[in-house]
């Protein structure tokens, strides 16, 4: 039972459709067919994520201010509105929370996480809105099942970009199955907000959508939680540090994310590298967390920026040139050459392809250099600025698909 | 129902010394008189704080690994031990709490807090061991009541200067005062562990030493908690950034901490500044929280740095000078020149006296200025490098009593 976030985009429109075109590719070929195009009521409302109902066929796809239900070749069926709403990301509890002494204004909502929650049929949509909050809709017809927002956990991060959040959904184990519960892993840039808000951290998602669990953290105690904040060291040597989280995804034990946050170790310049991080299913202390620089090198030049990702099964050929079954996760992965123009990426970018056993094993020899009672906050500092084929657990293996 | 802290000092010995003769100054000359001594076993073992039970006239002592109760005349009469014990500040939760892998070493416990809490005829002691634990003795015997240890909120820092951490004891309001419990108002320098401790907080203190509820936050909810943290964007701003509590003290329906913290305008130079917080009794939410420069100007140079401070009654020659009854409270305060030199201060410093009207006045002007939904967080960055007779809300009024 897992959900991948469908995309998390910096120029999401174009993105979203290089996207399900990348799909396409693993099935057939995508260039000489027909395209179905679907299009929100103004251009400037950009599309940003989309989510597949595997048995139904249904597709969700989330935008400014809207969330779309469209029929499998993309025919509108359902329109939600999310906004705009009067709103200001200075109020904090929000204004729905309580009185709010700052000035309002129209604000668009922009949709940075849209989920299919398969093992309870319904969508999960979280918005920029009033600190981020998100809504529980119904999969047939978008109806609000659940808007939890009155406790600190509703709030995720008021950034209103897309790309700068991620979530996987994931089942509890077996043994505590029986209420059908799962888990929301969710990473989040913070917008300097990083007293208020983890960058990334488990939630409950019980059954019922209207439960006072909803989106609670996994574990909360005085000593240990399923969170990890960035460390205020951490803004000392980056004063506007912060993490953006291109991709989510599950496979096997673990859960994973795809990030870009700035280096820490180059004060003055601001380096921006790419990182995969990872934590074992059902650690609700977060003592599993490793975090490794990921990226790819062609004709010597490296590419560290990374744009987008998305993953699937190897298939017949790509196994066999990989060493890998046909039935095993595969990373594809975009990056845009250097370390500087994350916000501005050069047209110089590459698509590689990861396997995710190759990252375990890197990841493996990163926690045993790592380990000995390390917390989780701490690696989020450790970016070093060394080459990616010469980093300590950095991905040696790769396969370049095409680059221009 | 106030006690406050006695001395919270950086050269603590001679400065105990000193503010026991300045004590007598206010009744009577000070030269001239035999003076008792008392000293530790150890030269090095320095004495911070002193504490006296009005009732019996008792004497409490704290230094490094001591607790001493002397008598009025200061010949000793209980010594209660506290250290070395094995420990590491990279231990957290500490040592007594869970094991820890970081290796331990023979540790000294710089007592960092002395309180008589008269309301419940007991003493506190607040030390630098295990993450910064307080024990609650016996006034008699120096026995142990209580050693509260086994929550985050009975950590107050782990930093081993003495003159970094003040209390002020206040009894809560008659109508919640049935139970006879009173509120420990605690602030500290947090030797880089923002995230863990609140720089200031006020604390239940139960009747029972043994309650649940000892040392709890008085108000600790999703939105709103009787604390405040150093914020990450400040530490951004000043890397080392933390902020020393010299002296607190009561007066009227306040509460009142001397603190000397860097200053955030001046990126590059470290240059410090003294300040005067000041809180409403009761104030759980801590919305009355104001903080203003405070220092003196003697022939245009000006004293920035605060060493130390007594607070007093004026008495019938200083009430007539500065224009208050003999009943009313003054503060007395000993700051060294410039804004540069606070760990090594330098020889010349001067002794200024405040009337808490005047402070009152001040701080009155600020919380219009301030007013409007700010943050206290926010006002801790605030500190500018303005002359103290140019700055808005400084002290205006002062009287030199002498220097050097």
């Amino acid at each position: 039972m897992e959900e991948h976030d469908g995309a998390g985009l910096n120029r999401p429109e174009t993105k979203l459709l290089f996207l399900i075109c990348l799909s396409s590719v693993l099935l057939r070929a995508c260039s000489g067919q027909t395209l179905n195009v679907f299009q929100s009521e103004r251009p400037e409302w950009s599309l940003s994520h989309l989510a597949v109902h595997q048995s139904s066929g249904a597709v969700y796809v989330g935008g400014v201010n809207r969330v779309y239900k469209l029929s499998s070749d993309l025919a509108p069926l359902v329109t939600h509105n999310t906004g705009p709403e009067l709103d200001n990301q200075a109020c904090y509890p929000p204004l729905i929370m309580q009185p709010c002494s700052e000035p309002l204004a129209r604000t668009d909502n922009v949709n940075k996480l849209l989920l299919v929650d398969d093992l309870h049929s319904r969508l999960l949509a979280c918005g920029s809105l009033y600190q981020g909050v998100c809504k529980i809709l119904r999969l047939d017809d978008l109806f609000i099942l659940a808007e939890p927002s009155h406790k600190k956990e509703h709030y995720f991060s008021s950034v209103n970009q897309t790309g700068s959040m991620s979530g996987v959904i994931v089942s509890r184990d077996p043994g505590r199955d029986r209420e059908r519960d799962a888990t929301l892993y969710i990473g989040t840039s913070v917008g300097g907000k990083q007293d208020y808000f983890p960058t990334i951290s488990s939630r409950k998602l019980p059954k019922d959508p209207e439960s006072a669990a909803m989106l609670d953290y996994e574990l909360h105690t005085d000593f240990v939680s399923s969170l990890v904040k960035i460390p205020s060291d951490t803004l000392a040597l980056v004063t506007h540090f912060d993490i953006d989280y291109v991709y989510g995804f599950s496979s096997g034990n673990f859960v994973y994310f795809l990030t870009v946050q700035p280096e820490t170790e180059t004060p003055g310049e601001l380096f921006y590298t790419s990182r995969v991080v990872r934590l074992c299913k059902g650690d609700d202390k977060f003592h599993s967390y490793v975090s490794l620089p990921v990226g790819c090198v062609k004709n010597r030049v490296e590419y560290r920026l990374l744009q987008a990702a998305f993953l699937a099964k190897a298939g017949s050929v790509m196994a066999a040139a990989l060493n890998v079954t046909e039935r095993d996760d595969v990373l594809f992965a975009v990056f845009s050459k250097g370390q500087k123009q994350y916000r501005r990426p050069s047209d110089d970018s590459t698509l590689c392809v990861f396997t995710i056993r190759d990252i375990n094993a890197d990841q493996r020899e990163a926690a045993v250099v790592l380990s000995g009672g390390r917390k989780p906050g701490a690696a989020l500092a450790s970016g070093k600025r060394r080459p990616v084929h010469k980093s300590a657990g950095a991905y040696r293996r790769w396969f370049l698909w095409f680059g221009h």
